[in-house]
Protein backbone atom coordinates (compact mmCIF):
# COMPACT_ATOMS: atom_id res chain seq x y z
CA UNK A 1 0.00 0.00 0.00
CA UNK A 2 1.26 3.20 -1.16
CA UNK A 3 2.11 6.27 1.75
CA UNK A 4 0.63 9.18 0.88
CA UNK A 5 1.41 12.87 2.90
CA UNK A 6 -1.82 15.09 3.54
CA UNK A 7 -1.41 18.48 4.00
CA UNK A 8 -4.46 20.07 5.78
CA UNK A 9 -5.60 23.76 6.45
CA UNK A 10 -7.89 24.40 9.76
CA UNK A 11 -9.51 26.60 11.25
CA UNK A 12 -10.55 26.26 15.12
CA UNK A 13 -11.96 28.06 18.09
CA UNK A 14 -9.74 27.95 20.55
CA UNK A 15 -11.90 29.01 23.29
CA UNK A 16 -12.73 25.54 24.73
CA UNK A 17 -9.53 23.64 23.89
CA UNK A 18 -6.06 23.61 25.71
CA UNK A 19 -4.25 24.55 22.75
CA UNK A 20 -3.30 22.85 19.57
CA UNK A 21 -1.12 19.98 21.10
CA UNK A 22 -2.20 16.76 22.69
CA UNK A 23 -1.88 16.46 26.84
CA UNK A 24 -3.44 14.81 29.48
CA UNK A 25 -5.04 18.15 30.91
CA UNK A 26 -8.06 18.85 28.47
CA UNK A 27 -9.34 18.02 25.21
CA UNK A 28 -6.75 19.54 22.59
CA UNK A 29 -7.32 20.32 18.36
CA UNK A 30 -4.55 17.65 17.27
CA UNK A 31 -6.28 15.19 19.71
CA UNK A 32 -9.60 15.84 18.09
CA UNK A 33 -8.11 15.71 14.69
CA UNK A 34 -6.38 12.39 15.05
CA UNK A 35 -9.35 11.10 16.56
CA UNK A 36 -11.42 11.95 13.77
CA UNK A 37 -9.08 11.02 11.15
CA UNK A 38 -8.42 7.67 12.57
CA UNK A 39 -12.15 6.36 12.13
CA UNK A 40 -11.81 7.98 8.48
CA UNK A 41 -8.67 5.97 7.44
CA UNK A 42 -9.15 3.34 10.03
CA UNK A 43 -5.43 3.47 11.11
CA UNK A 44 -4.25 5.50 13.73
CA UNK A 45 -3.13 8.89 12.27
CA UNK A 46 -1.07 10.76 13.77
CA UNK A 47 -1.16 14.91 12.67
CA UNK A 48 2.34 17.46 12.31
CA UNK A 49 1.32 20.94 12.77
CA UNK A 50 3.08 23.82 11.55
CA UNK A 51 3.34 25.26 15.41
CA UNK A 52 1.17 25.30 18.87
CA UNK A 53 -1.22 27.13 19.09
CA UNK A 54 -1.78 27.56 22.92
CA UNK A 55 -5.13 27.37 25.34
CA UNK A 56 -7.25 29.75 23.89
CA UNK A 57 -5.82 31.06 20.76
CA UNK A 58 -7.42 30.75 17.45
CA UNK A 59 -6.73 29.79 14.11
CA UNK A 60 -8.35 31.09 10.32
CA UNK A 61 -5.64 28.83 8.59
CA UNK A 62 -3.80 26.58 10.47
CA UNK A 63 -1.36 23.88 8.37
CA UNK A 64 -0.78 19.97 9.43
CA UNK A 65 -0.06 17.04 7.93
CA UNK A 66 -0.21 13.56 8.01
CA UNK A 67 0.63 10.14 6.25
CA UNK A 68 -1.97 7.31 5.63
CA UNK A 69 -2.37 4.44 3.29
CA UNK A 70 -6.08 5.12 3.40
CA UNK A 71 -6.83 5.66 -1.02
CA UNK A 72 -10.11 7.86 -0.80
CA UNK A 73 -9.56 11.40 -2.40
CA UNK A 74 -8.12 13.84 -0.93
CA UNK A 75 -11.28 15.98 -0.65
CA UNK A 76 -12.60 13.26 1.66
CA UNK A 77 -10.04 14.42 3.94
CA UNK A 78 -12.22 17.93 4.54
CA UNK A 79 -16.23 16.67 4.22
CA UNK A 80 -16.08 13.61 6.07
CA UNK A 81 -14.07 14.59 8.83
CA UNK A 82 -15.93 18.14 9.33
CA UNK A 83 -19.45 16.13 9.62
CA UNK A 84 -17.67 14.59 12.90
CA UNK A 85 -15.01 17.24 13.98
CA UNK A 86 -16.54 19.16 17.06
CA UNK A 87 -18.09 22.19 15.86
CA UNK A 88 -15.40 24.69 16.88
CA UNK A 89 -12.69 22.74 14.53
CA UNK A 90 -13.03 22.73 10.50
CA UNK A 91 -10.72 21.60 7.76
CA UNK A 92 -10.94 23.95 5.36
CA UNK A 93 -8.78 21.83 2.66
CA UNK A 94 -7.00 18.80 2.49
CA UNK A 95 -4.34 17.97 -0.52
CA UNK A 96 -1.36 14.98 -1.53
CA UNK A 97 1.47 16.91 -1.18
CA UNK A 98 5.17 15.33 -2.10
CA UNK A 99 6.56 12.81 0.89
CA UNK A 100 9.36 15.60 1.59
CA UNK A 101 6.19 18.11 3.04
CA UNK A 102 6.48 18.64 6.47
CA UNK A 103 4.07 21.12 8.38
CA UNK A 104 6.76 22.49 10.17
CA UNK A 105 9.99 22.25 8.73
CA UNK A 106 9.03 23.43 5.71
CA UNK A 107 6.96 26.37 6.99
CA UNK A 108 8.95 29.77 6.19
CA UNK A 109 7.01 31.93 8.30
CA UNK A 110 3.43 32.74 9.82
CA UNK A 111 0.71 35.68 10.06
CA UNK A 112 -0.90 36.11 13.32
CA UNK A 113 -3.52 38.38 13.73
CA UNK A 114 -4.27 40.09 17.43
CA UNK A 115 -7.66 42.12 17.67
CA UNK A 116 -8.88 44.29 20.67
CA UNK A 117 -12.05 46.69 21.56
CA UNK A 118 -11.83 49.75 22.93
CA UNK A 119 -14.97 50.68 24.04
CA UNK A 120 -16.15 51.29 27.58
CA UNK A 121 -17.95 48.51 27.81
CA UNK A 122 -17.57 45.26 25.19
CA UNK A 123 -20.83 43.85 23.73
CA UNK A 124 -21.15 40.09 24.94
CA UNK A 125 -21.02 38.65 21.25
CA UNK A 126 -17.23 40.15 20.99
CA UNK A 127 -15.93 38.67 23.79
CA UNK A 128 -14.51 35.09 22.95
CA UNK A 129 -12.91 36.80 20.30
CA UNK A 130 -11.57 40.66 21.37
CA UNK A 131 -9.82 41.06 24.13
CA UNK A 132 -11.37 44.20 25.83
CA UNK A 133 -8.79 47.09 26.37
CA UNK A 134 -10.82 50.13 27.37
CA UNK A 135 -8.34 52.89 27.37
CA UNK A 136 -7.77 55.92 25.09
CA UNK A 137 -5.06 54.31 22.81
CA UNK A 138 -3.37 55.65 20.18
CA UNK A 139 -2.08 53.72 16.86
CA UNK A 140 0.18 56.53 15.30
CA UNK A 141 2.50 56.40 18.61
CA UNK A 142 3.13 52.86 17.67
CA UNK A 143 4.40 52.98 14.28
CA UNK A 144 7.75 53.59 14.97
CA UNK A 145 7.93 50.90 17.66
CA UNK A 146 6.11 48.81 14.86
CA UNK A 147 8.97 49.59 12.25
CA UNK A 148 11.75 48.88 14.93
CA UNK A 149 10.61 45.20 15.29
CA UNK A 150 10.93 44.89 11.53
CA UNK A 151 14.13 42.77 10.47
CA UNK A 152 15.47 40.29 12.32
CA UNK A 153 16.41 40.76 16.24
CA UNK A 154 16.43 38.39 19.06
CA UNK A 155 13.45 38.70 20.76
CA UNK A 156 14.19 36.88 24.15
CA UNK A 157 12.40 39.52 26.34
CA UNK A 158 9.22 38.96 24.28
CA UNK A 159 9.80 34.98 25.18
CA UNK A 160 7.58 33.19 27.51
CA UNK A 161 9.07 32.82 30.94
CA UNK A 162 11.20 29.93 31.22
CA UNK A 163 11.69 29.64 27.78
CA UNK A 164 15.25 31.12 28.07
CA UNK A 165 16.83 28.15 30.31
CA UNK A 166 15.83 26.01 27.45
CA UNK A 167 17.21 27.81 24.82
CA UNK A 168 20.23 28.15 26.54
CA UNK A 169 20.19 24.23 27.04
CA UNK A 170 19.09 23.06 23.76
CA UNK A 171 21.23 26.16 21.82
CA UNK A 172 17.92 27.62 19.96
CA UNK A 173 18.68 30.89 19.34
CA UNK A 174 15.57 33.37 20.24
CA UNK A 175 16.40 35.55 16.90
CA UNK A 176 13.67 35.48 14.57
CA UNK A 177 12.86 37.80 11.53
CA UNK A 178 9.31 40.04 11.35
CA UNK A 179 8.22 41.01 7.98
CA UNK A 180 5.51 42.57 8.98
CA UNK A 181 4.59 44.74 11.64
CA UNK A 182 1.46 46.43 11.81
CA UNK A 183 -1.49 48.18 14.16
CA UNK A 184 -4.90 49.09 12.70
CA UNK A 185 -7.76 50.63 12.93
CA UNK A 186 -11.21 49.44 11.29
CA UNK A 187 -12.70 52.72 9.74
CA UNK A 188 -16.15 51.17 9.92
CA UNK A 189 -15.51 50.44 13.70
CA UNK A 190 -12.94 53.08 14.86
CA UNK A 191 -13.44 50.64 18.78
CA UNK A 192 -11.69 47.55 16.56
CA UNK A 193 -8.31 47.98 16.27
CA UNK A 194 -5.81 45.12 15.68
CA UNK A 195 -1.98 44.23 15.56
CA UNK A 196 -0.88 41.97 12.54
CA UNK A 197 2.70 40.18 12.50
CA UNK A 198 4.12 37.82 10.20
CA UNK A 199 7.42 36.55 9.96
CA UNK A 200 9.65 33.68 10.04
CA UNK A 201 9.03 32.33 13.32
CA UNK A 202 7.58 32.96 16.58
CA UNK A 203 8.75 32.52 20.08
CA UNK A 204 6.22 30.69 22.88
CA UNK A 205 3.95 33.66 23.61
CA UNK A 206 5.66 36.30 21.47
CA UNK A 207 2.65 37.46 19.94
CA UNK A 208 1.02 38.81 23.01
CA UNK A 209 4.26 39.45 25.29
CA UNK A 210 4.62 42.10 21.78
CA UNK A 211 1.11 43.14 22.00
CA UNK A 212 1.06 43.48 25.41
CA UNK A 213 4.16 45.63 25.66
CA UNK A 214 2.96 47.40 22.65
CA UNK A 215 -0.59 48.57 24.64
CA UNK A 216 1.80 50.61 27.16
CA UNK A 217 3.27 52.36 24.32
CA UNK A 218 0.20 53.06 22.72
CA UNK A 219 -1.15 54.66 26.24
CA UNK A 220 1.97 56.70 26.16
CA UNK A 221 3.05 54.67 29.36
CA UNK A 222 6.24 53.61 27.34
CA UNK A 223 8.01 55.88 24.98
CA UNK A 224 9.63 54.53 21.51
CA UNK A 225 13.05 54.45 22.93
CA UNK A 226 12.18 52.83 25.99
CA UNK A 227 10.19 50.05 23.86
CA UNK A 228 13.43 49.94 21.57
CA UNK A 229 15.43 49.69 25.16
CA UNK A 230 13.02 46.40 25.72
CA UNK A 231 13.87 44.92 23.01
CA UNK A 232 17.49 45.41 23.15
CA UNK A 233 17.69 43.74 26.82
CA UNK A 234 16.83 40.38 25.77
CA UNK A 235 15.23 40.02 29.07
CA UNK A 236 11.62 38.97 28.99
CA UNK A 237 11.09 40.67 33.06
CA UNK A 238 11.81 43.82 30.97
CA UNK A 239 8.58 43.69 29.20
CA UNK A 240 5.04 44.02 29.86
CA UNK A 241 2.26 41.73 30.69
CA UNK A 242 1.45 38.74 28.32
CA UNK A 243 -1.85 39.66 26.33
CA UNK A 244 -4.93 37.49 26.88
CA UNK A 245 -5.13 34.55 24.53
CA UNK A 246 -8.68 35.26 23.19
CA UNK A 247 -7.41 38.15 21.15
CA UNK A 248 -4.86 35.91 18.92
CA UNK A 249 -5.70 34.83 15.55
CA UNK A 250 -3.47 32.11 13.57
CA UNK A 251 -4.12 33.86 10.35
CA UNK A 252 -1.84 31.87 8.07
CA UNK A 253 1.49 29.41 7.23
CA UNK A 254 3.26 30.78 4.99
CA UNK A 255 5.32 27.51 2.21
CA UNK A 256 7.57 28.28 -0.35
CA UNK A 257 4.66 27.74 -3.13
CA UNK A 258 1.88 29.70 -1.39
CA UNK B 1 -39.25 56.11 49.79
CA UNK B 2 -39.75 57.59 46.22
CA UNK B 3 -39.96 55.20 43.54
CA UNK B 4 -38.07 55.61 40.69
CA UNK B 5 -38.18 54.26 37.03
CA UNK B 6 -34.64 52.94 35.82
CA UNK B 7 -33.93 52.89 31.79
CA UNK B 8 -31.06 50.15 31.14
CA UNK B 9 -29.44 49.76 27.70
CA UNK B 10 -28.39 45.66 27.42
CA UNK B 11 -25.93 43.72 24.84
CA UNK B 12 -26.24 40.11 25.01
CA UNK B 13 -25.22 37.34 23.47
CA UNK B 14 -28.08 34.84 23.27
CA UNK B 15 -26.41 31.71 22.47
CA UNK B 16 -26.97 29.63 25.49
CA UNK B 17 -30.42 31.36 26.31
CA UNK B 18 -34.01 30.35 25.74
CA UNK B 19 -34.63 34.16 24.80
CA UNK B 20 -35.58 37.61 26.42
CA UNK B 21 -38.25 36.13 28.42
CA UNK B 22 -38.48 34.51 31.68
CA UNK B 23 -39.90 30.74 31.32
CA UNK B 24 -39.21 27.66 33.03
CA UNK B 25 -37.41 25.79 30.36
CA UNK B 26 -34.48 27.35 30.55
CA UNK B 27 -32.28 30.15 31.74
CA UNK B 28 -33.35 33.48 29.92
CA UNK B 29 -31.70 37.00 30.16
CA UNK B 30 -34.84 38.22 31.93
CA UNK B 31 -34.46 36.34 34.74
CA UNK B 32 -30.33 36.63 35.03
CA UNK B 33 -30.72 40.78 34.93
CA UNK B 34 -34.53 40.63 37.72
CA UNK B 35 -31.52 38.25 39.75
CA UNK B 36 -28.75 40.55 39.93
CA UNK B 37 -30.54 43.56 39.90
CA UNK B 38 -32.43 41.92 42.89
CA UNK B 39 -29.28 41.94 44.87
CA UNK B 40 -28.14 45.58 43.89
CA UNK B 41 -31.35 47.14 44.92
CA UNK B 42 -32.43 44.60 47.44
CA UNK B 43 -36.15 44.83 46.24
CA UNK B 44 -37.97 42.35 44.22
CA UNK B 45 -37.26 43.87 40.61
CA UNK B 46 -39.48 43.09 37.10
CA UNK B 47 -38.06 43.82 34.19
CA UNK B 48 -40.10 45.23 31.51
CA UNK B 49 -38.28 44.79 28.08
CA UNK B 50 -38.62 46.52 25.16
CA UNK B 51 -39.94 43.38 23.22
CA UNK B 52 -38.72 39.57 23.27
CA UNK B 53 -36.31 38.11 21.30
CA UNK B 54 -36.18 34.23 20.73
CA UNK B 55 -33.83 31.88 21.82
CA UNK B 56 -30.15 32.26 20.27
CA UNK B 57 -31.12 35.89 18.89
CA UNK B 58 -28.39 38.16 20.02
CA UNK B 59 -28.81 42.17 21.27
CA UNK B 60 -26.46 45.49 20.90
CA UNK B 61 -29.04 47.62 22.19
CA UNK B 62 -32.32 46.05 24.20
CA UNK B 63 -34.25 48.47 26.18
CA UNK B 64 -35.47 47.95 29.30
CA UNK B 65 -37.08 49.64 32.38
CA UNK B 66 -37.87 48.46 36.01
CA UNK B 67 -38.99 50.59 39.04
CA UNK B 68 -37.48 50.73 42.14
CA UNK B 69 -36.72 52.77 45.55
CA UNK B 70 -33.29 52.13 46.05
CA UNK B 71 -31.53 55.35 46.35
CA UNK B 72 -27.75 54.66 44.46
CA UNK B 73 -26.86 56.62 41.62
CA UNK B 74 -28.03 55.10 38.15
CA UNK B 75 -24.68 54.52 37.32
CA UNK B 76 -24.86 52.04 40.02
CA UNK B 77 -26.76 49.72 37.81
CA UNK B 78 -24.18 49.55 35.31
CA UNK B 79 -21.04 48.61 37.10
CA UNK B 80 -22.53 46.58 40.01
CA UNK B 81 -24.16 44.19 38.08
CA UNK B 82 -22.01 43.56 35.03
CA UNK B 83 -19.47 42.37 37.92
CA UNK B 84 -22.54 39.97 39.03
CA UNK B 85 -23.90 39.01 35.43
CA UNK B 86 -22.88 35.92 33.22
CA UNK B 87 -20.41 36.96 30.88
CA UNK B 88 -22.59 36.77 28.14
CA UNK B 89 -25.30 39.72 29.58
CA UNK B 90 -24.12 43.11 29.52
CA UNK B 91 -25.83 46.20 30.68
CA UNK B 92 -24.77 49.13 28.50
CA UNK B 93 -26.48 52.22 29.98
CA UNK B 94 -29.04 53.16 32.87
CA UNK B 95 -30.59 56.29 33.46
CA UNK B 96 -33.46 57.63 35.91
CA UNK B 97 -36.33 58.19 33.20
CA UNK B 98 -39.90 59.95 33.96
CA UNK B 99 -42.55 57.58 35.56
CA UNK B 100 -43.88 57.18 32.44
CA UNK B 101 -41.54 56.09 30.53
CA UNK B 102 -42.44 52.57 29.19
CA UNK B 103 -39.46 50.44 27.20
CA UNK B 104 -42.33 48.83 25.20
CA UNK B 105 -45.50 51.12 24.77
CA UNK B 106 -42.82 53.96 24.47
CA UNK B 107 -40.78 52.67 21.59
CA UNK B 108 -41.10 54.05 18.34
CA UNK B 109 -39.49 51.72 16.86
CA UNK B 110 -36.27 48.65 16.38
CA UNK B 111 -33.46 47.80 14.34
CA UNK B 112 -32.43 44.55 13.58
CA UNK B 113 -29.82 43.33 11.72
CA UNK B 114 -28.80 39.50 9.85
CA UNK B 115 -25.45 38.51 9.41
CA UNK B 116 -24.11 35.71 6.60
CA UNK B 117 -21.08 33.86 5.64
CA UNK B 118 -21.30 32.69 2.17
CA UNK B 119 -17.69 31.48 1.78
CA UNK B 120 -17.83 27.29 1.05
CA UNK B 121 -16.37 26.28 4.58
CA UNK B 122 -17.41 28.72 7.44
CA UNK B 123 -14.54 29.59 9.59
CA UNK B 124 -15.49 28.25 13.35
CA UNK B 125 -15.31 31.74 15.37
CA UNK B 126 -18.00 33.47 12.84
CA UNK B 127 -20.57 30.44 13.93
CA UNK B 128 -22.60 31.88 16.45
CA UNK B 129 -22.73 35.34 15.27
CA UNK B 130 -22.96 34.82 11.33
CA UNK B 131 -25.56 31.68 9.83
CA UNK B 132 -23.68 29.64 7.23
CA UNK B 133 -25.25 30.39 3.37
CA UNK B 134 -23.03 28.46 1.01
CA UNK B 135 -24.61 29.96 -2.18
CA UNK B 136 -23.74 31.88 -4.77
CA UNK B 137 -25.85 34.89 -3.66
CA UNK B 138 -26.25 38.34 -5.51
CA UNK B 139 -27.42 41.31 -3.29
CA UNK B 140 -28.21 43.12 -6.69
CA UNK B 141 -31.40 40.95 -7.36
CA UNK B 142 -32.60 41.66 -3.66
CA UNK B 143 -33.11 45.61 -4.37
CA UNK B 144 -36.48 45.63 -5.72
CA UNK B 145 -37.85 43.29 -3.15
CA UNK B 146 -36.17 45.03 -0.80
CA UNK B 147 -37.77 48.26 -1.93
CA UNK B 148 -41.45 46.05 -2.03
CA UNK B 149 -41.03 46.03 1.74
CA UNK B 150 -40.70 49.64 2.23
CA UNK B 151 -44.01 51.37 3.85
CA UNK B 152 -47.08 49.62 5.38
CA UNK B 153 -47.80 46.22 5.00
CA UNK B 154 -49.80 43.70 6.41
CA UNK B 155 -46.73 40.95 7.11
CA UNK B 156 -48.99 38.35 7.72
CA UNK B 157 -47.02 35.65 5.21
CA UNK B 158 -43.61 36.79 7.65
CA UNK B 159 -45.66 35.86 10.93
CA UNK B 160 -44.72 33.11 13.01
CA UNK B 161 -46.67 29.89 12.40
CA UNK B 162 -49.84 29.88 15.21
CA UNK B 163 -48.95 33.45 15.34
CA UNK B 164 -52.03 34.41 12.98
CA UNK B 165 -55.11 32.69 15.03
CA UNK B 166 -54.03 34.41 17.81
CA UNK B 167 -54.36 37.39 16.04
CA UNK B 168 -58.11 37.07 14.76
CA UNK B 169 -58.21 36.35 18.51
CA UNK B 170 -57.05 39.19 19.73
CA UNK B 171 -58.00 41.45 17.12
CA UNK B 172 -53.97 43.12 17.39
CA UNK B 173 -52.98 43.11 13.93
CA UNK B 174 -50.21 42.19 11.35
CA UNK B 175 -49.60 45.50 9.76
CA UNK B 176 -45.92 47.40 10.46
CA UNK B 177 -44.47 49.89 8.98
CA UNK B 178 -40.52 49.15 7.70
CA UNK B 179 -38.32 52.31 7.34
CA UNK B 180 -35.80 50.69 6.18
CA UNK B 181 -34.76 47.07 4.42
CA UNK B 182 -31.19 47.56 2.90
CA UNK B 183 -29.07 44.32 2.41
CA UNK B 184 -24.98 45.20 2.46
CA UNK B 185 -22.00 43.41 1.50
CA UNK B 186 -18.83 44.41 3.81
CA UNK B 187 -16.07 45.30 0.70
CA UNK B 188 -13.42 44.31 3.38
CA UNK B 189 -15.12 40.92 3.63
CA UNK B 190 -16.96 39.63 0.52
CA UNK B 191 -18.18 36.75 2.11
CA UNK B 192 -20.44 38.80 4.68
CA UNK B 193 -23.53 40.13 4.06
CA UNK B 194 -26.12 41.68 6.68
CA UNK B 195 -29.77 42.49 6.28
CA UNK B 196 -30.93 45.18 8.09
CA UNK B 197 -34.50 46.30 8.70
CA UNK B 198 -35.94 49.27 10.92
CA UNK B 199 -39.44 49.18 11.77
CA UNK B 200 -42.32 50.33 14.31
CA UNK B 201 -42.32 46.71 15.27
CA UNK B 202 -42.21 43.38 13.99
CA UNK B 203 -44.51 40.01 14.45
CA UNK B 204 -42.70 37.47 15.58
CA UNK B 205 -39.81 35.76 13.41
CA UNK B 206 -40.66 38.32 11.34
CA UNK B 207 -36.88 39.27 10.57
CA UNK B 208 -36.08 35.95 10.48
CA UNK B 209 -38.88 35.20 8.18
CA UNK B 210 -38.70 37.87 5.79
CA UNK B 211 -34.64 37.06 5.51
CA UNK B 212 -35.34 33.34 4.48
CA UNK B 213 -37.43 34.30 1.88
CA UNK B 214 -35.07 37.01 0.31
CA UNK B 215 -32.71 34.74 0.55
CA UNK B 216 -34.40 32.66 -2.11
CA UNK B 217 -34.68 35.70 -3.94
CA UNK B 218 -31.53 36.39 -4.07
CA UNK B 219 -30.37 32.77 -5.45
CA UNK B 220 -32.55 33.21 -7.77
CA UNK B 221 -35.07 30.97 -6.66
CA UNK B 222 -37.98 33.11 -6.74
CA UNK B 223 -38.55 36.57 -8.80
CA UNK B 224 -39.01 39.70 -7.50
CA UNK B 225 -42.99 39.60 -8.58
CA UNK B 226 -43.23 36.02 -6.94
CA UNK B 227 -41.67 37.88 -3.63
CA UNK B 228 -44.50 40.30 -4.36
CA UNK B 229 -47.30 37.65 -4.43
CA UNK B 230 -45.84 35.75 -1.21
CA UNK B 231 -46.18 39.35 0.83
CA UNK B 232 -49.76 40.17 -0.68
CA UNK B 233 -50.97 36.88 0.52
CA UNK B 234 -51.07 37.28 3.97
CA UNK B 235 -50.36 33.66 4.10
CA UNK B 236 -47.01 32.41 6.01
CA UNK B 237 -47.47 29.41 4.29
CA UNK B 238 -45.77 30.66 0.76
CA UNK B 239 -43.07 31.92 2.59
CA UNK B 240 -39.77 30.60 2.80
CA UNK B 241 -38.62 28.61 6.19
CA UNK B 242 -37.47 30.94 9.10
CA UNK B 243 -33.85 31.29 8.65
CA UNK B 244 -31.92 30.34 12.21
CA UNK B 245 -31.29 32.42 15.10
CA UNK B 246 -27.55 33.02 15.47
CA UNK B 247 -27.16 35.95 12.94
CA UNK B 248 -29.85 37.51 14.16
CA UNK B 249 -29.12 41.04 16.26
CA UNK B 250 -31.51 43.67 17.79
CA UNK B 251 -29.53 46.46 17.16
CA UNK B 252 -31.60 49.10 18.34
CA UNK B 253 -34.84 50.31 20.18
CA UNK B 254 -36.48 53.60 19.14
CA UNK B 255 -37.56 56.33 21.14
CA UNK B 256 -38.52 59.87 20.43
CA UNK B 257 -35.94 61.47 22.08
CA UNK B 258 -33.28 59.25 20.94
Amino acid sequence: MQQRNIRLVIAYDGTNFCGWQRQRNGPTIQEALEKTLGIITQETVQIHGAGRTDAGVHALGMVAHFTTTATMPASAFVKGPNSMLPKDICILDAVDVPADFHARFSAQGKTYRYDFFTGAIQPPTERLYRTHFPCSFDPNRLHPSLDLLMGTHDFSSFEAVGSRDRTLTTGRMAVRTLFQAQCLVDPAHPEHFSFRFAGDGFLRYMVRNLVGTLLWVGTDRLSTEQFQDILAAKNRERAAPTAPACGLFLEKVHYEES
